[in-house]
């Protein structure tokens, strides 16, 4: 479970991409998506923000679950590098390049093989729970070369 | 002036402390308030977003004003180190590092002499004005002589 606040001390020292009293967290519960080798800590979550932030890091070869929802998703790399399906767009992301999700479009991260990849993102406090393409939707991702070479690397 | 959103693009890549499609801007209005060597990009503000990530950098031997507000500040360190004064904390920042400003406390950021600082700043899109101390304040602080050294700086 994570804690409802986070942040109550003013300096949390960074090491090794983990924080003071800040948690490793499952990225979800296991079974419940597709993902691999992603863990999950949250840096910034208060009642006087709208917006938390989180940390999330792939292992080299490690990936998201391909998902879509309301709320936006604004990144920033922070780690490593690797790539993104956004839409029907796979891009090769690199440390401190910044994607943004737009509502509704489908999307997934993946670490290179040879690197992990981390990422800061900063959602609404209130959001929408994500969705995973039907089987109809995930054929048609196919049609598209580049898109199905991003997800056959599962 | 800021433009009203900022992150149309997918993906806007990382180049020397700069991003695609984001404008570098002043800290401030030149005059308003006591800063040295400081410049601030919006890299995501979105109507769909409770929250701003802004980035702001200080030369080396920069600062930010000496200020606080209702609105709470969620800070990430992205680049080199220096020290910041939170509240009557005077502490020694590094890259990665998590700093936690609560409404109402004294804040300050200021670069090492011989290196840059550069910082993420997620904040609430609805907020008040920073305000800045009165002599009186400037002087109580003064009482404390790590506080002390450090306003001395500027």
């Amino acid at each position: 479970m994570d804690k409802p606040k986070q942040g109550g001390s003013i300096l949390r020292r960074f090491r090794d991409y983990r924080w003071d009293e800040t948690e490793l967290l499952a990225y979800k519960e296991e079974g419940s998506a597709p993902f691999k080798a992603i863990t999950r800590q949250t840096l910034f979550r208060d009642p006087a923000l709208g917006c938390e932030l989180r940390y999330f890091e792939m292992a080299p070869g490690g990936y998201s679950t391909l998902e879509r929802h309301e709320h936006m998703h604004a990144v920033l790399i922070l780690r490593g590098r690797g790539e993104c399906l956004v839409g029907d767009e796979v891009r090769k992301i690199e440390t401190n390049d910044l994607v943004t999700i737009a509502p509704w479009t489908w999307h997934q991260f993946r670490a290179a093989s040879d690197s992990h990849l981390g990422f800061l993102c900063m959602v609404n406090v209130e959001r929408d729970k994500p969705v995973q393409p039907t089987e109809d939707e995930r054929k048609a991702f196919e049609a598209n070369p580049l898109v199905a070479a991003f997800l056959k690397k599962d």
